[in-house]
């Protein structure tokens, strides 16, 4: 199952026609703006969109990755069923209509359609989308490696460093410049301090897949490899004022949510998931995620734990460092 | 999660009722039966339905089970959302219309409405609906836990001595009582030994959802809080020549597994799982798994790593270990 967390890149240019029409949208400018009060409709973006290829879906998950174009340029469009929420249940029955496929006995099934208001597809436009979007998002098979301290310096370090990913997304948001109106919460502290706000696959209308992520305020934190002890300070911090600020605004108490970080992670920037407990995740694995409480356990038995510490973690098959892993033999 | 297959029970009564209004409706006998040639659209027998209580949903899945009455009689609705097709999607984008809801960069994401006939819901009815039915539904939610090796002396330990869980099914396989025949490999060695053999959720039809299970010969291992450096040999093993008897029958090389202790565990009888990497084995979360390869390191580091560690695992709402962890005081 492909990475649903959107990995950003801001190497690539922005359709001038395609963010004005939107940013109008927003606005609210648009003939289709509606009365006062109400949201705006956005102008049919993808009315135009043309499908090249599925990069991958999941009958799971109704969910499906589509590479296209959209105004001359490629895009990757990603469309999600949303779930069920019972403060619906009630309109969603009396307003819709049923098909009947079969009876048998006690059981019967149906085709149901409903308003579309109660039924909403989460759509997500990646446009103008990278080479690098377009295979991330594409499925791939997982190869788990296994990565000693060594292995991280000579091999992996080296990648990343030349890799040059970008993270300015993550500065946008540090800065207040992108998704201020989304900041849960936020410690301001340069050194212990981090930003709290709703993940990209979260559409928070619903607790049931609660997803949060905490970014640090500090740039020079790549992965949990840069951790020592010095650092336990900033993970506490993170772990007390994240769940504080959840149970505040989401009612959902620590006991209730998973905390962890991710090895590899997606960007080069440390940050920790929030997720809620009984909520499977994708990334909540054991062969990639690594639980806040243990790191911080870890470190405070050993400050330099991470240096030394094999880890295992899993790599796509078009990942560029498992291809390193492999010409240094490690795999 | 709530397996999704329909338990049959035949042993309830057919509301006459409501199996007449469908049988109709299937035969085009009702008002609403349509033209010739189109599907007969069901009575909305739903209309009337009221919903007692959620039973369980996955916000993942998107679905529903919701326990109620449908003409007087209690009834188990389920819904699903239908996983997005291909085929559909060109009507999809023509014919819906989008609310943008964020702009970040090169990322836009919207609610979008879609004619309902491309979105629709999957709904199945148990009518009337049995205890059986409903408690089968019934998710129970997870909390986690801190469990310290103090927490464990004084709670965790006293109480599975007191439940005296049985573990005779595992004797059993280990004497070849039972399930000899599933067996994939056996190392017989009384200290270092074990068998290995397919898990019962593994059909064994493909290798997309492969899951074995190496369960030890010895007898004195009740979980990881057992497990001390004089095991190493004995996890190697089971690590070594569990990978190459997987290689072997399934041609699957030892990168494309996960090779996990879980803990707490099912039974008290030290077993390692070995499922495959892509597959999202229920049970493979960070808050239960624990990789076998950071067992081993651990204890090399450490021969009383799990004795003093202090751990975290999920328990439901109804588990008799977490009444004793409250009254503890220590949830």
């Amino acid at each position: 199952m492909a990475d649903v967390a959107v990995k950003r890149d801001t190497d690539s240019v922005e359709t001038d026609e395609l963010s004005q029409r939107v940013k109008r949208a927003k606005a609210g400018d648009e003939d289709g703006g509606g009365e006062a009060g109400e949201e705006p409709e956005a102008e049919n973006i993808l009315s135009g969109f043309k499908t090249s290829n599925i990069l991958s879906d999941s009958a799971r998950e109704k969910n499906i990755f589509i590479h296209g174009k959209l105004a001359d340029q490629d895009a990757v469009v990603i469309l999600e069923k949303t779930p069920i929420r019972e403060d619906i249940l009630a309109e969603v029955f009396s307003g819709s209509s049923l098909k009947l496929e079969m009876r048998n006995d006690i059981y019967s099934t149906y085709r149901l359609q409903a308003p579309p208001h109660l039924n909403e597809i989460k759509t997500t436009v990646v446009c103008p989308a990278t080479e690098k979007h377009v295979k991330k998002y594409q499925r791939q098979e997982s190869f788990l490696v296994e990565e000693t301290g060594k292995d991280y310096q000579s091999i992996t370090l080296p990648y990343i460093q030349k890799q040059s990913f970008s993270v300015q997304w993550v500065y946008n948001i540090l800065e207040k410049k992108a998704e201020a109106e989304r900041i849960v919460y936020e410690d301001p502290d340069p050194k212990a301090g981090f930003v709290l706000l709703p993940d990209f696959k979260w559409d928070q209308k619903q607790v049931d897949d609660l997803y949060l992520i905490a970014i640090v305020h500090q740039r020079d934190i790549r992965s949990l490899r840069d951790l020592t002890s010095e650092h336990i300070p900033l993970l506490q911090n993170i772990f007390q004022k994240g769940k504080e600020a959840i149970l505040q605004r989401y009612n959902l108490p620590a006991s209730r949510l998973r905390v962890y970080l991710h090895y590899q992670p997606s960007y080069y920037h440390l940050h920790v998931h929030f997720t809620k407990l009984g909520y499977e995740a994708p990334g909540c694995g054991v062969e990639r995620a690594h639980l806040l409480a243990d790191v911080i356990q870890n470190l405070q038995s050993d400050p330099d734990y991470y240096k030394n510490r094999t880890l295992y973690f899993p790599l796509r098959a078009d990942d560029g460092l498992l291809s390193k892993f492999k010409e240094a033999g490690r795999l």
